[in-house]
């Protein structure tokens, strides 16, 4: 049996008939019809989500999970690998104004969101730390870090199902702990490089569509980084969804993309940042097409790629800031509007209450 | 002597080296350089505004001004006058929630900021409440609405001043009361009509190209509200910003003006919402370029003419989620994104803080 039939069978679509309702109260409330423009389509999908046109959605966690890969050590990205761990310690680290020092921890510590981080196969010995979740099942070496998706498989069937299941226990305990929304976000040096080759190949495009400059490579590099895509696209010819998942990589996808089912089986919302993670997203719905119903993208991000992922998942973002970072930053910017969304259906006046002439 | 010029003259460019330092200081951070796109940018021109490097904004207060208009009897909007004081007692009333049952308030709510509520000149008699500012001179029955901008000037300039500096004392009291964010909004059927006056007449603009649908009129109504805007652009040909304003009206779009002179000159953030607001920006930078460094607009809103207002001011607006209700509402959503900007600089760590390689 599939390791994630249990999971996926428990994912169904959004509740349509609480939709409908939520559709019906926007055209109530004290305002002219639709001047809440997508704030209205977003109360709407939230509705269908909670299964009330009154949705009442509490607390935030954003899930970042770090993973190094084996294609970074071929010159796709500007920083060495050495900064994936780093970068876990600067999500840890007690500052002056709280614990971590990363844009993603100031981000949800103004705007109200719970960090958790997860090893998802680093390449260094992480501390033990009450807010690092480690992946399951270390086995020897191999676990740190992805082989080179250049040259082989990133990851064998059993990693993929191991950290994809690890990525849906964390999403769980974060709802256990209140989170209604969460945000997959992810930490890996080199890991546009995995993220294209899975949109290529999901989506049927030429590397060069799909690839671009991650943290910010010259032109030179990002030529050779197209040419290591095509040739990892250009060994393996899968397209089962796992199958791509496996021979690209990586880790920190796999366990995003159990954050994201776990997320829909439990009917919470799915708060999508950036390219890395809308590659595990184009994973999860070429698994399971009504995980659709509970992404919702935060911004356009200025890696290559993301609007044909936002394109083919027939969704639009809310924001155009240019952001490029990751760490599921961008999601984290986008809580507050879909609080605000949610809120207009449970807390705005009918025209009827208000006795305001329609 | 102008009667402005006391408040004019206090308003002062932004703190150019606060911002070098700023940048310099985005470039440390743990991040890739730019990672952080158009909030980047935001932290520096936030930085400029309080002086600072690391920025630390308090408070924050929508400043909703709700006036009537002559013209509205003229068939330029989908709803009739009634609406304006029907919508300020809907931002007043009780709720299950909290106080207010309009969009704004459900959003200041959601979002932590406090609503201010100012009659400009409704036409209707409104209850004393404590949350309802009144402007400070109600002499006799004319200052009910404006005069129809279609035939003579909608406000004397007595008046037009005297809103001005109503709208500049209720800034003044929103700050006094710990707002370092103003959003100016607003309430008043008809009003894209003189918006669209004073944005074609400050930008030397046909009333086809800044004339849009407002709370949503048809293409018949529409080439009518198109009509009306030239005749009164055609009956006055005034240009002194002053005079534009009161010529084409309204008592909301002055009191914004000078709830925006007066934030300038404290030296806080205006975050600018829609059109009409938009409207009251352009009079305030064609009296004082400056004022600008303090504009931070939230939206793309869906009024035709919105974009060639942004235009002309040289900056670029936080998201495009199709909004066209005023009130300040879209300003309210900008809110986090602004206070997360700022917290960037304030609690990132740096490249050398965190141990990470740059």
């Amino acid at each position: 049996m599939n390791p994630l039939y249990p999971l996926l069978s428990r994912i169904v679509p959004a509740d349509r008939a609480a939709m409908a309702r939520a559709q019906a109260r926007q055209a109530q409330l004290t305002k002219p019809a639709g001047a809440l423009g997508d704030l209205e389509t977003l109360s709407v999908r939230l509705a269908g989500v909670f299964g009330s046109e009154q949705p009442a959605p509490q607390g935030a966690a954003v899930l970042v999970a770090a993973g190094d890969h084996g294609v970074a050590q071929d010159s796709v990205s500007a920083y060495p690998p050495e900064v994936t761990p780093a970068m876990v310690m600067n999500f840890l680290t007690e500052t002056r104004a709280g614990p971590g020092g990363a844009a993603v921890n100031v981000l949800a510590r103004t705007l109200g969101a719970r960090v958790y981080v997860m090893d998802a196969g680093v390449d260094a010995e992480l501390p033990t730390h009450p807010a690092l979740h480690r992946a399951a099942l270390y086995q020897g070496e191999q676990r740190r870090g992805t082989r080179n998706l250049r040259f082989e498989a990133a990851m064998s069937p059993e990693e993929t199902y191991a950290l994809i299941l690890a990525g849906a226990a964390l999403a769980r305990r974060a709802i256990e702990d209140g989170a209604d929304f969460i945000v997959p976000g992810e930490m890996g040096i080199g890991n546009t490089t995995p993220a294209a080759a899975i949109t290529a190949r999901l989506l049927g495009l030429d590397a060069a569509e799909v690839t671009g400059r991650g943290t910010g490579v010259d032109d030179e590099r990002l030529a050779h980084k197209v040419g290591v895509v095509r040739e990892a696209l250009g060994r393996s010819p899968v397209t089962d969804p796992i199958a791509v998942l496996a021979e690209f990589g990586g880790f920190e996808i796999a366990a995003m993309l159990g954050m994201m089912l776990e997320t829909a089986a439990q009917r919470r919302v799915i708060v999508l940042d950036g390219f890395v993670e809308g590659s595990a997203a184009l994973v999860g719905t070429a698994l399971c097409p009504q995980m659709g119903d509970y992404l919702f993208p935060a911004g356009h991000c200025a890696e290559r790629g993301h609007a044909v992922q936002l394109a083919h998942l027939g969704l639009k973002p809310m924001f155009d800031l240019g952001l490029r970072l990751g760490e599921g930053s961008g999601g984290v910017l986008a809580l507050p509007l879909l609080r605000a969304a949610a809120a207009t259906l449970r807390e705005m006046q009918t025209f009827e209450e208000a006795g305001v002439p329609g």
